[in-house]
């Protein structure tokens, strides 16, 4: 069973928006054994719309749309849809009692503008939006389905967990019963180079089947192998493929899932009952927000001291003024400091520290662009390492990261248990 | 002129990588005037890449397509490229000599599978990737284009801004010498409903001609709203149209630029020579690195306290535990302190603090997850307010640093002058 998405928005084809929503939709689809076959971006403009929906229903079983359901003027979506299923819109009283009830205490939003949401076409089926007024409609071409929804994420995410893969699940059912299965598994290597990794486990590779294919994402120093088995492929060969894949790449192994390195050390602290303190220079709270963006990171998590100015790392973290001018701001001295500081203040097992130079300014000769000193501080002990990160500020703070999360995590697997 | 992307990439089309790259290609190509008509995502599958060129070719005058160009065996597609344009790999000896400079200190890296990437196209013309291995080959096709760029971000943006973009555009000086116009404006409101607002300048939106559109961007609180100008627009109408738009607005404008809120109110701390900090609960950091995001941000954001725990709230910035136990954490006593506190201890001129619940955990009736209360501390006293930002955790947490910095953007707004 294949899908295909279409987004429907100027807003991304002149990049003032960046289209969170397809992959997480394409991960969702996956879990429910669903190809996605294409994402196609297409302007709020008739023509290209009608276009796209041809050739997607040329391809696919079932067609998703984003985008174009306000009530605002730019947005088409359900008058071309209107046109291209030749239907009309009629008032729904169902979508009409919720959006009053959805705005009832907002008088500004109760307008004849939002009253245009409730007028949906005659021969779509309407499913619940339970957190907005934009109109989840289905269609239905012979076999084939066409489901609308909003573009913005948290509606997006709501409508397709809730009420659009329910449906289609059911539609699945009554069909033929029939369910394709993707199998997709996931580890995570570190500290070695694409194409080396490629050499290594070359014979592995050649040895798979023509339905499980490899595929490599490297990103911010690790690489995330993917194997994916289509069709044929049972949960059990897969299982003993991936088994052998993570043999052969046993020196470099971080990770057997394809979980954020965020996640694999807060999982890691939790089940060791261990708590985590940052104090950051460059990273600036990126570190930070990593490690407390998953729900239940309390469990671990505990605070920081963002040090970005200097008068902050002496104050706060008791680093020596002497020492910084001495030794520089973006040294093995001054981040051990801060990491002991800061483990002291917050009373934690862990902390982690990053001072460096992300650019564009700020570089040297000695020190350039890129330069990052990471300090790990734990009940053993405190470790430093430089790391040269880039020359993109981005690049440079998002690498910073991964790399202190990565040490991190390398320290707690050779701790199995903590002396507080 | 138009373009049109196309992603090259299973990754994408299983969820697995959210597709940064195509929202910033827009923006440069419509900064050169290029219209980009679309946005293809499509799997590593030799006929579906030809389908997608093929489909491409009959719409635009420019395809640029990322990803596939590794020297691992799931990417395919130089390979694909070569039968595309009837072509075979030759070695290159300039690519060959960058490659082997560019990884002089990596012997790892250069092993039999990097050597493949100096292999390119006979009939291709070969730009210089300055950072990576992988070839930007450009292909013509009676009067079009083809440049391929790697899939890695800061790759691309490099590869773009140094080699791709200045071919383009002598390519077309040669051609013809013509340049079409694509003018956007954007400006930005808040405080208002998307559909109210749609109400309030119905006039204005009729009266446009029809090459200049209205396009509205509702975001966490925020709308911008966006006039494009396409063909016969002159700068000057789009600035007197953008200017009757600004009047129409005024009451709720915030920004007549479309820079980021965080820019927005950087660059008013720079020019009042102000300093900022921060106390964050909730946002765990977010607001943090928001503010220190951008190149210059040391000259206004000195620190923050994440104050993740309780025990940081208590021990680092003074909340006194009888406070946390009978007005509960999030609460209006306990945000002012930590303005007031982080404030004080960082020697800022501002100071904002959050704190609230960001679920899906800890609501309760009368503080449902969704409840942030965020305060301001500056040379005039401290403010708070309480807001309900919805019920996931993401978007609670992204809406509360907005709410922060679009409060304070309007309080520095009120300050001419700061007192220190």
């Amino acid at each position: 069973m294949r899908a295909e998405i279409i987004t429907i928005g100027d807003e991304l084809l002149i990049g003032q928006v960046v289209d969170t929503n397809s992959a997480w939709m394409a991960e969702r689809l996956n879990e429910q054994g669903i190809e996605l076959y294409q994402i196609t971006s297409v302007h709020d403009e008739r023509a290209h719309i009608i276009t796209a929906l041809d050739e997607a229903f040329g391809r696919a079983d079932i067609i998703l749309t984003t985008g174009g359901l306000g009530p605002t003027k730019d947005d088409i979506t359900k008058q071309v849809l209107c046109d291209y299923f030749d239907t009309y819109l009629i008032e729904d009283p169902h979508v009409r009692a919720h959006i009053l009830e959805l705005y009832k205490d907002r008088p500004d939003v109760l307008n004849r503008l939002t009253a245009t949401q409730w007028m949906v076409p005659q021969c779509a089926e309407i499913l619940e939006n339970r957190v907005g007024s934009a109109p989840l409609m289905v269609f239905h071409r012979s076999e084939k389905l066409l489901v609308t929804m909003p573009g913005v994420p948290y509606e997006m995410k709501i409508a397709m967990e809730e009420q659009v893969l329910p449906y289609i699940n059911e539609q699945r059912t009554k069909d033929n019963g029939q369910r394709t299965s993707i199998i997709h598994r996931t580890l995570q290597v570190t500290g070695i180079a694409e194409s080396a990794l490629a050499i290594e486990i070359e014979d592995f590779e050649k040895s798979l089947p023509s339905y499980v294919h490899l595929a490599y994402l490297p990103k911010d120093g690790i690489i995330r192998l993917r194997l994916s088995g289509y069709g044929e492929a049972s949960a059990e060969e897969m299982d003993r493929l991936f088994g052998h894949l993570k043999d052969c790449v046993a020196p470099h192994l971080i990770a057997d899932t394809d979980d954020p390195i965020e996640v694999l050390v807060g999982n890691r602290l939790k089940q060791m009952g261990a708590t985590i303190a940052t104090a950051e220079s460059c990273t600036g709270g990126k570190l930070a927000s990593l490690l407390n963006r998953h729900a239940g990171s309390s469990a671990f998590y505990w605070g920081s001291i963002i040090s970005y100015d200097n008068s902050v790392k002496e104050q706060l973290l008791g680093v020596p003024a002497e020492m910084i001018k001495s030794h520089g701001v973006v040294s093995e001295g001054v981040v051990c400091r801060m990491a002991n500081a800061v483990r002291r203040q917050i009373h934690t097992d862990y902390a982690i520290a990053t001072s460096g130079i992300a650019g564009p300014t700020g570089g040297s000769k000695e020190k350039p662009v890129g330069t990052v000193w990471i300090a790990w501080a734990t009940p053993q002990g405190t470790t430093a390492e430089c790391f040269h990160l880039g020359k993109l500020r981005e690049q440079v703070t998002d690498r910073a990261c991964t790399k202190a999360l990565v040490g991190l995590l390398k320290i707690l697997n050779n701790h199995s248990s903590i002396c507080k």
